[in-house]
């Protein structure tokens, strides 16, 4: 299966494709107990820490892999074909390292001692959640208030947050140490889905934020190319996305091969002779293929365009966004369908909680909300029918 | 949103639908944790004992309600919205009672102390489990073996049982008290969904059955009439299902209208009024309407077939057994797509364990794979193309 | 398949049933050539005049068969079944009868005169084309203007037009004569569907209109009573889609059971053995069947609505609105399946210009644009979610 | 919306693709027209043969364009845009010339000639249509019986024929003239789409067949590189679905953005701001840029086994029959949708047979009807699941 999946996109760096995938394999071991457990799932993040794969997109020069997003996202993808909450958090620590990159003259102090120190990022940048306010105080700033949907803040080194400056209401990004006095990370998500996200809240009580610590192009209305950082966003969930739904089939796969059994009236031997099991397989993978290919080019789009940096146009980061929105929304399909649909190929002893397959269903449904596929596809047919790119927003 | 179902069903009889309405109330208040929990849901299946609506099939000179299979589904129905897994077990209580009554010429006895001795009657009837054989001893006769899924065994009073002839290889079929000696009823159920049903296994260790626990007309084969009891089967997880989607647009409504927020590009100020929201209630309704039709149509006509007795012929048998497959097919559908989508009309944080929403999807989806929904497509293309009627099985 | 399909409806009037089934088979022998030929079908328009069914919904005490809503609906779809141009305009008349009943205090003259003189009643009320004006003039009224999509306005006998009122533009409606002067009705409906229902243009030259030809009460604003027109008029277009849906089912039928051949690689002598063959059967009928059963129980209402005359109740009348919607969408969506996928039942052969057979999704595909699907879900989802009836209008 | 479906796909070679596009217009002002007139498009034909198109495949040292099988497909995709019937007899040419290539060893002579002559190759080659018997005859051949589907034959400078040996049942394919005597091409291609393929019947009257015209490796079971003939016959189907969707959906866009209106109670100005059209726009572009970046995807794999010959292993030659037939799939139902639903957004007066817009769909289902997509979906199945690669056969 593995070779069946590896066919819809192209090898990515060989060493650390293989690096991920063993870290994969050992992640899916405990996947199921993990995700019954919910919680923070230290060890399997200090063995991302340990791994390197913290550092896919930090260049050579500083230190890291240097990989691209193509290849760097395809590894989110391995990750969360067994781990869809470790795959969210991985992908995250890229997207939270583009957006130091992104919004701020002082990322490559950061990139370093990413590197040096094994920093893991969490997110507290949740742009719905309106509550968290920052204030000038005395050649630094002050921070108040709380952030919802922290995903992976809890256990992080470093945090990105986001809050309204009081005074003119501006967005104000920051990058700083998760244990700066003031700062508590609520153990507050127990979701149906992406439990081991610690995507819960984070409170600040007059924290202190330096000036150095402030990112000053806070996109994506910043500059065009600040804009990329909502595209980037995009591209992970969609990776997360897809990983889930072929680790779903390869799962269920292996179960109606080893496990399933011949419904009695079927006339054949095997489930995997069965003439609507196998249409079944065969629309999964359709789906799942189509919506990898998509994927892929999308990422390919969005390496040609972070390496223009300021001379990306408008209407280049445009091709990305749409790209990126039509994978998503494939990727979000093909997903819902197999993960739905594969008890359909496995029968009713795979409902078993000890096979943990409904995991996979309430992992998408669970992220898949992040924002409304219905208004992807207003945004794609506004592009379609009226030549209007995606306005660059959080979420497009 | 009570007026709004009940819109789609004619009312069933209005003292016994009061009585069930009250107990779901209470039912629901405690699902999500029970759905947590797991295990035998022992106080409920007490408030069920003590409510009489056990007895609603059985005849008004027996003691029980004397309602027909329409009402008494229907009833089944409104369990299931607030808790499928009560529905489930209040929905076999009727279907074992039937049993009985079409298998056995005793049934007068069982019935009359069903009553009496408010019984709740488990199920130890897998007919795809062929683990359990029995055999003549002396008169009487001795069973062995294992059967799996049997819902409702835990805290039965009574069990009706199949087990393999060793002799002859025939189907044998019984009702027998479940604190016989030699039976252990396992608490092994865990799996994602219907968690409060203790569809676990049962060992049998030489258990004595005596001869006038034998029901003689063991069908679906056994006579026109006795074929009637898989559709009632069919019936009775239609039902369920049809409580589940009915229960899961009634929560998603509460939700959608108190809790839910607008998308911050729809441009309206409440999810009440989102162009893409109301289409999918639209397109949730209407599916779960034209299912509730169907089956109470199909009861309709079960209830015409159920009074005819040995004068039923295999073509109104058959009639039957095409609108319980079409019921059934519809209730799968639309109760898939709304317990699936459902989150998308309440959005990212409706995704909380507390909600629970999930837990639709999954008792649905556990459910639902009893018997693939493709071969009862594939059944009634054989009646619309080719005339031929479903042939009588545990299934169909 | 006769018995295929009328399991889904109970048995109407059974004098006026046969009678209708026998013109449908006549006219089915001449539907294909018809359809390529476009233009009046005179001679079948002429079959139903003599046929007395012009009269279905005319009570006895006017000369009429007294025909309930449900009975003479369940006619236009047998009409339909053959033909669904003929069934159009054969549903108009009854709906146009219904126009003159609730808008006007003269229907009793029009009821009898329609008995009398065999009348065929035309169409020029289009409400979203306003070109059409009307003015006082010395006690009478003189009107101008065009209509499009003038169904049945050619050989009609009498036509029911409306006009903007040229001092107060308010709606007037009228009941004329159709070969009063100054009416042109031309030959111009050439589309790809329902191509003989000459549903093209009527352009009126100051054609005078006698003031006892006014219809007083031009609904649906009305009165409650009135603004069942509406939904007579939806239960019609409804009927005629199940009506195509149905014809193509029984068509797709014997082609595949006479004609149609096992692919070669299916392991199946006969495509009537093709598992997926079979299973789109199934699905094709369970779509339909629930329609079907939907449209029946809207007709039930909207009878008892009918019955109520000026005591309906906007609530009463609601139920008839939600019905009738909730069916024409699942009436456009089986249909809109069983006309587009019958040739994966049939194969590359059933694509001969003579089986004809894409006059069905031509003739469902042009009709369902009437009022679109998604406003019609966006209202159904007003009342789920927000209580709200649909609002009567032309279309709802 | 050039530029809008030009996004999805790599320029080909620009000059070739420059000169299809202009043609493209040209076919396009009269395509309505000739849909409805069938018969042979002749004029077209010579413009075909007058602009070298019909020459891409053939190798620059035979005097032909040289490009390859990605940019060729390309081409009958732009062709296909503007009118499918010319789309299809476009790319039987080159399939033809491809059998040529594969099957014989003389093609280098049938490349010249091709390029000298402006040949238009046409088939006869109906694998599933076995009349037509062959003899040896004095050290040449005769041939009789008759073949269907005979596509492009008509007005063909050659053509390519199969036959069954009488005296072994082995497949014999040759290409011959078309004016050879005794050969009978018949316009008796009357079918509801793809009306200008004449796709009719040829008539064999002992035909000589000279021994130099047999081609000897007649697979797709000769050899493995063979068997890439049928693959490059899918590919040729797939982009033509292809090029119909991408032409409904231009077409769509224009009559939406300058014809179409607003719903009245949409509350908007105009359908380019309904939420529910843009949702569809969104919808139809997604599916079609999916299928064409898998089309395009299946055409590199194409080139690439293409360039190997007889070094071709059946696992290479495996994983472009897996790419092209999810295309396929993609691609048919892409284009049903869209062809299907173009008329939910320009509504209800875009169903003028001036428009001709049906022809979109009737084109596609005809064509889509020439292997079923379930089988389809199950030798991908068969392939997920199983490890089975698709076993050569003229379909797959």
């Amino acid at each position: 299966m593995g070779a069946v999946l590896a066919a819809a996109v192209e090898s990515p760096a060989a060493l650390w494709c293989e690096r991920a995938e063993r870290l994969a394999a050992e992640f899916a071991r405990t996947a199921v107990a993990r995700d019954k457990a919910g919680g923070t799932a230290k060890a399997e993040r200090d063995r991302l820490r340990e791994s390197g794969l913290l550092n896919l997109i930090i260049p050579v020069e500083y230190g890291g892999a240097g990989l691209d997003w193509h290849d760097t996202l395809y590894l989110v993808r391995i990750i969360s074909r067994a781990d869809s909450s470790l795959g969210h958090l991985f992908g995250f620590q890229h997207l939270l390292l583009a957006t130091v990159r992104l919004f701020g003259d002082q990322w490559p102090d950061y990139y370093r001692e990413t590197v040096r120190r094994r920093w893991f990022w969490g997110n507290a940048l949740n742009p719905l959640d309106t509550r968290a306010r920052i204030r000038a105080d005395g050649g630094h700033w002050r921070l108040h208030g709380s952030k919802s949907f922290c995903s992976g803040a809890m256990d992080a080194d470093q945090l990105v947050v986001s809050a309204i400056a009081e005074d003119d209401g501006r967005l104000v990004v920051a990058a700083i140490p998760s244990d700066r006095p003031g700062i508590r990370i609520n153990a507050d998500w127990d979701n149906m889905g992406q439990r081991q996200t610690d995507s819960g809240t984070v409170d600040f009580h007059g924290v202190q934020v330096y000036d150095h610590e402030i990112l000053r192009h806070p996109g994506p209305l910043g500059s065009v190319y600040a804009s990329l950082r909502p595209l980037i966003a995009q591209l992970v969930l969609t990776n997360v996305y897809l990983g889930i739904g072929e680790g779903a089939l390869a799962e269920a796969r292996t179960y109606t091969r080893r496990q399933a059994r011949a419904w009695f009236s079927s006339g054949v031997e095997s489930p995997t002779q069965d003439p609507y099991v196998l249409r079944k397989y065969g629309q999964f993978w359709v789906a799942l293929s189509a919506a990898a290919q998509a994927t892929d080019q999308a990422a390919r789009l969005l390496d040609a365009a972070w390496s223009k940096e300021d001379a990306l146009s408008e209407a280049e980061r445009g091709q990305v966004a749409i790209a990126s929105a039509a994978a998503k929304v494939l990727a979000t399909q093909a997903g819902l369908d197999v993960t739905q649909r594969l008890f359909e190929v496995t029968g009713a002893r795979a409902t078993a909680s000890a096979a943990g397959f409904d995991r996979f269903w309430r992992n998408l449904r669970t992220h898949s909300l992040h924002d409304p596929i219905d208004y992807k596809l207003r945004d794609l047919g506004e592009w379609v029918l009226n030549d209007r790119l995606p306005v660059p927003s959080f979420y497009s």
